[in-house]
């Protein structure tokens, strides 16, 4: 699952001005470069507003609104302090049906106790009523501070707003309403073509933080028009999951309000699930999209000018090589040498160290950029330093790691460390 | 184990220039800037000198003679890639007794496969020579850049010019020639009197990065003149580090070198194992020696401008309040926010989330700087910001969080991230 060829590509850094007037850069990812605008869901309407939840002026709410019948998969965070958003979400997915998706960003409504929980319901009831449906089919994710409510009454002041301007072309200002610190909008599309018909496969997100998943990770929404149930979307969602959001971390923390929601609309009569052969094709493209939009969340992490692809091989097992290669991407001392384009490779193999995983250290070689810097315990002598020193000035470094312990392997993704990630972090709250 | 009243006292920034000429800035920990001087600890000889092992002109070995006789206990790092150094003390661990401790600075000598493992025999064999003794009674530790052997010749060169000015007063000398980017000496004495019998204990440590501990953390070095053999010893050792350095991260990456050596000489003939009082009062004095070596290390972690103490009550057992602690000491937002006077407590409760632990966050409340700002799952509304903006202000943070599971707790600290740790970290081996 190398990126390869998008190396060359990724030199492009995103540069905004978050909204204390300091220079937000993240890499842009290519991908998100390329789309300027997303296909229409048949069956998905969208509309954004300016709530003012925590700052004025500032797209800050998202409505989607999805035709009756519409099925829902999702996968949340593992924190025990999820927030009640989530704690709503995860209740009624079991229903596995879903009229609509209101999101805000400023404020998570993460330990919010009961008064987060008043909001959600409320939030939900009223778009239910906007809707003429179940408040247990509105789904409702927020994310910014922690502890801070989003209040109340900006909130449903602003659903009615939401529900008169509903439109199938605003999925990159839905994007953009979900943003907090990103410096750009995560976005990708992807397309299933069999016989006469046409499924189409859209999908949002956002990051910068507190991105460390165990299960799922940030806000992502993901809308297809092919006609999936609950239970195989459940399936396809945690398959793609699996391979993409799962495998990056920012600075290993993981948020109380990671929530990936996926909506099937069955607008387009295309039944995948009863055709292997299909189902197997649009799981390819919801995987590429699911890794798509994981990579653009990692590469724009808080700070980040590079994107990091770890490979470990060699392990006992897929589990094994996940670990080691996760005890990497959340080094500071292995992220702090990488920003500074300091091939400090030592650190490398003190992470997996760490880890916690069986090997022994004279079966072990590590890469950088495709260069063997260490065999079988210790330093290679072969290699030339400038050539270290070319491939750590580019923006994507890439670190394999052979354990030669047994035949697992896996791959994941993290961004360096930087100044700007303590600076940005500093300020946040306040 | 609160450190309560020394909290005042910490205001002290020690600085210093890094072999760069960077102002290196940590927290002076009172005990460092009282002791001036550490007495002599009969049958005891230190001795340090400039190899050239990295820098030019820079004390980078150290000798420490023991009489013969002398018993040893040590912890080590539980890193899969630990050194050539630590396998050796591991190693002749074993037979318990010891003549010598040979440290370098500079280089690591971690992952330095055959290479490392010739320099330790060579380096013990020579020393053994100078000192009429076996190359098993003499312990090896080396700390800094890993993957870089410190060359052998120069090692050499140095052993007999040691072996030449050994004195019972270089303990200073000693804690200074350890030292890789620490911004001051860590050092720390304890004498323990019972009926006629004093016992004297010693203890020098280094930390500054990749401070979190498995078991063991970064090199110390502790002596005493009291008899106690080495399975004694042993325990007392461990049952210090485990309230101590096992109780302390400044980064979270755990190093490849963790060795903590203790000797006792016997010289004073009180054999405190004899008398369970004694022993008592010496595992006493110890613990606090131990403790504040660590707190010397967390408070002097690289770019530290805070020390920050997290205590953890009300977990299921102390392993669990332990877990929360560390998630919590771990975290880089929590710490960025820490770092920047930004009382941002709900990323405390974040880092509480996702530990893995049991617990129901509608029980949960949080105390910073004795001041209670969360309770029952949700923020208080009583407490003014402007008393938690003047706590973040000390350069002693106290972070209380009461789970409401059960009767399980720990206390750990770490210090705050900046961008000075990014810094630092970004240059370290070029």
């Amino acid at each position: 699952m190398s990126i390869g060829p998008l190396q060359v590509d990724m030199a492009a850094a995103a540069v905004c001005l978050s909204r204390n007037g300091r220079m937000v850069v993240g890499v842009e990812h290519p991908v998100a470069r390329e789309i300027k605008k997303l296909p229409a869901i048949a069956g998905v309407g969208l509309a954004t507003a300016k709530a003012g939840i925590r700052y004025p002026d500032r797209y800050d709410v998202m409505l989607m609104c999805m035709s009756p019948g519409s099925s829902i998969a999702g996968v949340f965070t593992t924190s025990r302090t999820a927030s009640p958003p989530v704690e709503w979400c995860r209740e009624n997915l079991k229903g596995g049906v879903v009229r609509a998706i209101v999101v805000n960003s400023g404020n998570a409504n993460a330990f919010t106790g009961a008064t987060g929980r008043e909001i959600v319901r409320e939030t939900a009831a009223q778009t239910a009523e906007l809707l003429n449906c179940s408040a247990s089919e509105v789904f409702v994710a927020s994310t910014g501070i922690i502890g801070e409510p989003p209040p109340l009454s900006k909130l449903l002041q602003a659903l009615p707003v939401l529900a008169g301007s509903i439109a199938t072309t605003k999925w990159m200002e839905a994007a953009t309403a979900i943003r907090t610190t990103d410096s750009y909008e995560k976005v990708s599309t992807k397309t299933i073509k069999r016989l006469d018909e046409t499924v189409t496969i859209n999908g949002i997100a956002k990051g910068a933080g507190m991105v460390a998943p165990q299960m799922a990770t940030t806000l992502a929404f993901i809308a297809t028009d092919a006609a999936i149930e609950h239970s195989v979307l459940q399936n396809c969602l945690r398959n793609a999951i699996d391979k993409s959001f799962n495998c990056i971390s920012i600075d290993g923390d993981t948020s109380t309000s990671d929530t990936i929601l996926m909506v099937a609309t069955g607008a387009s009569k295309a039944s995948v699930a009863k055709d292997e052969q299909f189902l197997a094709a649009f799981q390819k493209q919801l995987d590429e999209l699911c890794l798509e939009l994981a990579l653009q969340v990692v590469s724009d992490g808080e700070g980040a000018t590079k994107l990091i692809e770890i490979s470990v091989s060699g392990a006992l097992d897929a589990a094994a090589a996940h670990r080691v290669a996760m005890s990497i991407a959340n080094s500071p001392l292995v992220k702090a040498a990488i920003g500074a384009g300091d091939a400090n490779w030592g650190r490398i193999v003190m992470a997996a160290g760490k880890a916690g995983v069986e090997f022994s250290q004279t079966a072990l070689s590590l890469k950088i950029g495709g260069i063997l810097v260490a065999s079988k315990g210790e330093k290679v002598h072969t290699f030339h330093e400038d050539q270290l020193s070319a491939h750590m000035k580019q923006s994507t470094i890439l670190v394999e790691l052979e354990l030669g312990a047994g035949r697992g392997k896996a791959t994941v993704w993290t961004c360096d460390l930087t100044e700007e990630y303590v600076r940005a972090n500093g300020s946040y709250r306040t």
